[in-house]
């Protein structure tokens, strides 16, 4: 049996944890989702074209309810960059999303910043804020790849 | 003559760094800019529209050149959201931003993300995402107020 190798610097720690987060996205599976956030009254999410949703309880109840209304997520990242400072860090990507929802299929180029903390060791996101970057969608190439 | 008090909890350390921003904003002073921000080459800013900066030089070369093609920017914000772990803090903010540039005048709400790290005492940008909010747009009442 392979093992997995297991992360070594804090910045394989911290892509690790970015990737984990992509990881349960994909899943659709809300378990994991939570298994990802610090669950903190002070986390903040911003989706994309929504308003910022401020703590745990928010957070949590909006992607149970995208989860719910989706039946696949096909996403992938580029140019991760990572900053570390303490026990905080701090990871910019783009994301090329592909979603299909109940009413149909959209695409979009998003860039976002992911932050976390180290909590027990663990490296968690608290907070995380997207940009639909204008005039940008993933190429039909892009998505078969997926 | 009246002194300015100082800044005396983190929080308001933070949320003094954050004005400092907008001051520096609003006042189109490259020098002012350039005060705020740590200038390192791992610091990063994505303004709306734009695609991601990377480093200082790239952050400072930009603003150099929207303070050079900018008359005016009225600007205010609402809702400061501060977390800070160790010397590390991030505001989320409203911005609501009219600019006069060149060639017309736009208006906009903006959804930002600002992170400052402790640098030798003092808090600095190190970090900005900023979000156009779809739909929102500052009101004329508001922008006669600034």
């Amino acid at each position: 049996m392979l093992m997995q190798p297991q992360p070594e610097t804090e910045e394989e720690q911290v892509l690790a944890a970015n990737l984990a987060f992509y990881e349960a996205l994909r899943s659709l599976d809300i378990a994991r989702m939570e298994a990802v956030w610090l669950q903190e009254d002070w986390v903040r999410c911003l989706h994309p074209g929504w308003e910022l949703l401020l703590g745990w309880e928010e957070v949590q109840r909006r992607w149970a309810a995208i989860f719910h209304s989706t039946r696949q997520i096909l996403i992938s990242i580029s140019r991760p960059v990572v900053q570390i400072v303490g026990d905080t860090a701090w990871v910019s990507c783009l994301e090329d999303v592909t979603t299909a929802q109940e009413d149909g299929i959209s695409a979009a180029v998003i860039e976002a910043t992911n932050i976390f903390v180290r909590h027990r060791g663990k490296w968690l996101m608290v907070h995380r804020h997207t940009t639909p970057l204008p005039g940008k969608t993933s190429s039909p190439q892009h998505r078969i790849l997926q």
